[in-house]
């Protein structure tokens, strides 16, 4: 099957349920997303400064539509490379956005630019390797509306590391056809996300997607798998309550894997799992919880 | 120079700005330290179970006085082994203690023992590597006192996986002496102890202690030094808290290498940093930033 392209000529900035497709996908498609930066381009130059977060942000190119996926199934999407596409980046402080806000020395709005060349960005002279990173994507939720600003169990503004070529990401479907759409990427970015920025940048990201029909466990939010782990992954008002949903959920399919009630599941994953930071900045936070495929198979 | 053993014997619950030594080292003296299990070897079998969270709970060997140090020095910790000196380790869950302790659906108090053989323990038969992790660890505090459930900047109940063999620590000296003890060692213990204990066993370890004077960069809270990474450690009433206190302790670092501003070294923080997640069941949640070390010298 030939390699469709989705341009950022469609974009939205909000997932909501009623999401309608630009483009329609069969299970087992492979396709190449192309995405602009969460700022939409218009940041070339460190001039260029951000007053506040705008309304629009974070275009998350798509909807794509999966032919024949429904409520209850499981959207697994393959993220085969993340490119950058252009050769540069930018990094923001925001008034009243990121970790570190309320303090007094931290400079906002500034902005600077993040050349990019042979695999390395640079900040203030500072070689960095090229490490790209899908910020935003999810699916059409079950009810409520998300503006690609905020992660939820839908997925969104989920700004997680691992969400990069040769990871696989796993969506609870809410709505028929799923509607898929990410964008936000960046060059680099640190588990925290901390000044409310990576190196934000547009990327083409190639993706195979499949509808795991009738999936042998469900799912309430995305799920993440790399080489050796799978990694619930959870968003709440606070980090400590984002902690709470992952490890219930890893909590469930560990049970499930070894037949375990719930307790001794918690008890499990206090000594395989792994807690993790996505993002403190968003207006709701972003943790992991991660556990080798040595305790955990493939739960589908 | 012929390497003393300190038993546990001698032991706190208590890190207080008048710790007395039971033993006084040299600077660059090697010392093996005896600790036992956080429950003071109380809990042998599966029947006996932790009611509430004992007064006296995370015994930490020592106080052990390092000779020549004062207030405003750094005492590095080289950690060159941690060796379970038991049979067993124990998990427990504890009424109204673990992430998920206001969950119905998780029964406490349970105990679990941990058979630990040929460098693996075994949980309801499945078998985890033993990796060990000194729990408690830390130095008399400048002016509070802390029992060793708690952490802070003197360090105390780091509960951090970080904290073992190969790596080494740094602790702000607060009081002459420093008053180094630790305690509170684990088999093994995922991320975020996420039920409130790991595997908890006794152990030895084997450390050498050095008094930085005068050093080139002071500490307010501890540091580790892992192969490939620098990592500040930060203990707050919330997680957001102590994100916001280890990057700021990181960013001064970053500042300090590179001559940036807060506002760069904050931003660079976010494309070469990691927030981590230490603990998040202590009276206090501990948070870690890492800095790999092509970014980041050795600060003394």
């Amino acid at each position: 099957m030939s390699r469709t392209t989705v341009s950022y000529d469609d974009v939205v900035y909000e997932f909501h349920p009623d999401l309608e497709g630009v483009y329609t996908a069969e299970s087992g498609e492979s396709l190449t997303i192309e995405t602009i930066d969460s700022l939409n381009g218009e940041v070339q130059r460190e001039s260029q400064v951000i007053d506040e977060v705008p309304e629009e942000v974070n275009a998350a190119t798509g909807p794509i539509e999966i032919a024949g996926s429904e409520p209850g199934d499981v959207l697994k999407v393959e993220i085969e490379a993340v490119r950058v596409s252009e050769d540069r980046g930018r990094v923001t402080t925001i008034p009243g956005f990121g970790l570190l806000h309320e303090y007094d020395d931290i400079d906002a709005p500034r902005t600077r630019i993040t050349p990019v060349a042979d695999g390395s960005l640079t900040f203030d002279g500072i070689e960095v390797p090229v490490a790209p990173v899908i910020g935003t994507i999810g699916v059409a939720p079950a009810a409520d509306s998300y503006s690609t600003l905020v992660p939820h169990d839908h997925g969104g503004n989920l700004d997680t590391t691992d969400i990069t070529g040769g990871n696989t990401l796993y969506f609870p479907v809410f709505q028929e056809g799923a509607m898929l759409a990410m964008g936000d990427s960046k060059a680099a970015m640190a588990d925290g996300e901390m000044c409310g920025t990576g190196a934000e940048i547009s990327t083409d990201i190639d993706v195979t997607v499949e509808v795991l029909s009738d999936p042998a466990v469900s799912l309430e939010r995305p799920l993440v798998e790399t080489d050796t782990t799978w990694k619930t992954l959870a968003s709440a008002e606070s980090l400590q309550e984002a902690c709470e949903l992952a490890n219930r959920d890893m909590m469930r399919l560990l049970a499930r894997e070894h037949d375990l009630d719930p307790t001794d599941a918690h008890m499990l994953s206090s000594l395989v799992g792994g807690l993790e930071i996505s993002q403190v900045v968003d207006p709701l936070k972003t943790v992991r919880n991660a556990v080798g495929k040595e305790y955990l198979s493939n739960p589908f």
